[in-house]
Parts: structure tokens; sequence; C-alpha cells
């Protein structure tokens, strides 16, 4: 096992941070690294906000409910960004755009985009010592992020990273085994695998060191998917000029 | 640098493969490393078909037409699966489930939960001096490869990934100036910017190696986005249950 794939076998979400700023140099390092990754035909089709500001850092704590989204050495928040390809459009081009800009497909395109982006940062993070923890939660009130960002149309946050040097080092959570997750040829069901994951998460959650509890995947899954959740999302994002056709 | 952040700086995708099959041990790193990435609330939203049947290869280096599909080391095909989550429950727990498998907020986490796994599939392989490439043209025809990969219900394919033994070591193609796609604590334009990205850009394509062309990223990005692509994605993934409400 080489460094960098031990780096990415050593990941486990950090969630609580030294009171340390990440240096300019880690940034960098962070965010070039996140440039390199592949990008559909050359689109480029996302954006990252650094978020330094004490005030939109607390308001962002509130919105998703966890407080070391200000507690920590940076913040960033990845937007899918299709405004930049309309920048130098005349009017005729940019009604010309539309179908593609409002389609399912290039909504995809700059969600896979900022991910790919995303994943490289974390790993160039995770490689220096330090720390990261993705906020989906930033989608609790999209509409709010989307202001206190100022995002233009065609631009939508989809999730923050916080970044900072680690304060604690939580057990790593099982992942699924492979033979639920990938398939020859085509896909197989994989229910039994999966009840004897659940036999073995069961077990993690009553052996962990906190957090102890009565819990499978299954029934966590199940917990999660009845209660409707971010309904909003779809109204907002098409508000937005995203995945309206 | 590390040897991490070499290893994702060094990063070019590979068209063009020696005749080798990746090893087991390799493919294993690889999709054990997949798997380390972070997922959304533990979701694990995702699945991986390996292709290595030559008739379903074959069909799939012409939906995508580009036969590097083909000849390759081995190809993988990410999805976004909320089967899965649906395995073990009740029909009445199923229909409490609808809204949030047919939201646009678990389309996202699907989508984003495959592409962070995908990344760090490339990161590993690149690690090991292995190539890849995304294939985003497996959307040429969704519907097609969804039934080539007998794909059921609630889950649908994104992108593939062809990985091997390199045999080409093509430029590196320049990303955005950092300007252009970082901002401290709100959105900016960067017109300006831009202009100078196209000249610099426009000399990147007068200079290269191969495939010497007159042209800058905003008309590579107007030609694109005025000829509308792949909208009959929005329609099938709906089909597949996805996106839907």
């Amino acid at each position: 096992m080489n460094e960098t794939i031990e780096t990415i076998h050593k990941h486990r979400s950090i969630r609580k941070f030294k009171d340390t700023a990440i240096t300019e140099e880690q940034l960098d390092a962070i965010l070039s690294s996140a440039q390199q990754a592949s990008t559909s035909s050359y689109m480029m089709a996302y954006s990252i906000i650094g978020v330094t500001d004490e005030k939109k850092k607390a308001q962002l704590a509130e919105i998703t409910g966890q407080n070391y989204v200000k507690d920590n050495g940076h913040l960033l928040v990845f937007c899918a960004d299709l405004h930049r390809h309309t920048l130098n459009a005349t009017p005729e081009q940019y009604e010309q755009m539309t179908p593609n800009l409002e389609n399912s497909e290039h909504f995809l395109v700059s969600a896979i985009d900022a991910a790919l982006a995303a994943q490289n940062a974390a790993i160039a993070a995770e490689s220096m010592g330090l720390g990261m923890c993705y906020i989906g939660s930033v989608r609790n009130q999209l509409d709010r992020v989307d202001e206190i960002l100022s995002l233009p149309k065609h631009v939508i946050p989809l999730f923050g990273m916080v970044l900072g040097v680690p304060d604690a080092q939580p057990d790593q959570k099982p992942r699924l085994p492979k033979q639920a997750i990938y398939f020859e040829n085509e896909y197989r069901d994989h229910k039994e695998t999966l009840n004897e994951f659940d036999e073995s998460i069961a077990a993690y959650y009553q052996s962990r060191k906190t957090n102890t509890r009565h819990d499978s995947w299954t029934d966590q899954m199940l917990r999660r998917f009845t209660n409707p959740m971010r309904m909003d999302v779809t109204g907002i994002i098409k508000n937005k000029g995203f995945n309206k056709q």
C-alpha cells in the first residue's frame, strides 16, 4: 500500500478542530489539487467559496446545525456553476444555451465536477495531516446559503467542507462489503450481504467508544427515507435555473 | 509537495492503454479506496459495475463513441443507487420512502456519493502508475447502458471510468486561474479573468503537440451549450424513479 492509498484508507470525518487557521500554502495546495480533478468536457462547472467572515460562519453554523462549521481552520462551500459559461454570450446565444443550462444533464455535470474537485481537495488536505468533513446540511436552507454567498443565477451551493487541524480521532465507520457495491457485468441483488452487514454494523454500534446504540444500517436508512427531507431543494434549484427541463 | 499531492497534480486523462489487464490486487486497492470516500449520512448511495464481458464492452464503445472503452485494462461504470435502501422495506415503508427516493435532494446525494467514490478510485489508480479517464458519454444513450447493465429501478448509470496501463502521456490541459473558481465570502464576477484565460488557452491550443487549433475556452463552451445535448437524460432518470418531484 503506497502513501496515497494509505492516506485514503485512513480517512475519517473530523468534527473537532484545534484553534489554528490553515496556512496560505496549505489552502493553495488544496485548491490547486481541487482544480486538477477531471472535468466533464473541460466545463470546470463549479466554484468554491471560502468563508472567513465570522458573521457568515455563524449563520452557516446555525443553518447546518453544526457548531464546528464556525470553529475550524477553514470553511469551503462547493457550488455548481454554469454562470461562467454565459458570461460572454450574446442575448441570442444565451437564449440558445437555455435548454442545456436547464436540463438534468448539465445539473449532473456540474454536481459531479464539483464533487470530483472536492474529493481531490479532501485527499490533499488529509495528505498534509489536516482533517475534513463534508457538510451536506448547507442544503437544510439552500436559499439562505445562496443569499449569504451572493450567488448569481446558474450557481447553487451543493455542500460545504470544513478543514482544519484535527482535535479528535474518531472511529472509522465500516463500509458495505465489496460484494454489496461492486458487481461484474450486471447489477446483482444483494439482500443477503446487506443483512450480514446489518448484523456486523449492529455489533459495531454496540462496541464503539462513543455514542453506543442499538441500530443497523437498514434501520438508519428506513428512518431517514421515511421522513420527507429537504423537499424544498427541488424548487430552489429550479428557481436558480437548474434542473428545470 | 508530498507524494499524494504530486500524484494529484500529475493527472491527465489517459485514452490509450497497453494491452494489459490490471491485477486483482490493483482492482481491490482501487475499489477499497473508492469505498473509503465520505458518504452523505452513511447512505453509500452508489454502485460500481465492472464490465469485463467483451460484447458489453463493444456495445459501450459504440454508445460512447470511444474505442478505448473496450481497449483498456478495466472498465467501471459508476451508478447512483437508492435501490439498496429499499431492499428491506415493507410495502408501507416503501410508499413512505417515495418522496425522498424521488426528490432532487437524494438525486444529488447519490450523484455526489458516486463522484466522491470515483475520484478516490482515480487517485488510487494513478498513485499506482495506472492511467484513467472518465466517460461521461455513457449518458449518450443512458437507457441502453441501463439495459446492458441490468439496473433495477432507483439505480442509474452516471459515468464510466476506464483504467489501465498508460500508453500515452498527453499534455496537461490548463485549468482556470484560481481567481476564477475561488472567492472569499461571496461570489464575484470574473469576466476579466476569463478573458485573460481565453487568451492563454488560445495560445495553448496553438502550441500543443497534437490537435492544434484556433479556439478559446469561451468559444468551446458557447459551441457546446448552444446545441441542445442529452435532453433525454431528464426523462430517462425520471423513469428510473429519480429526480421526479
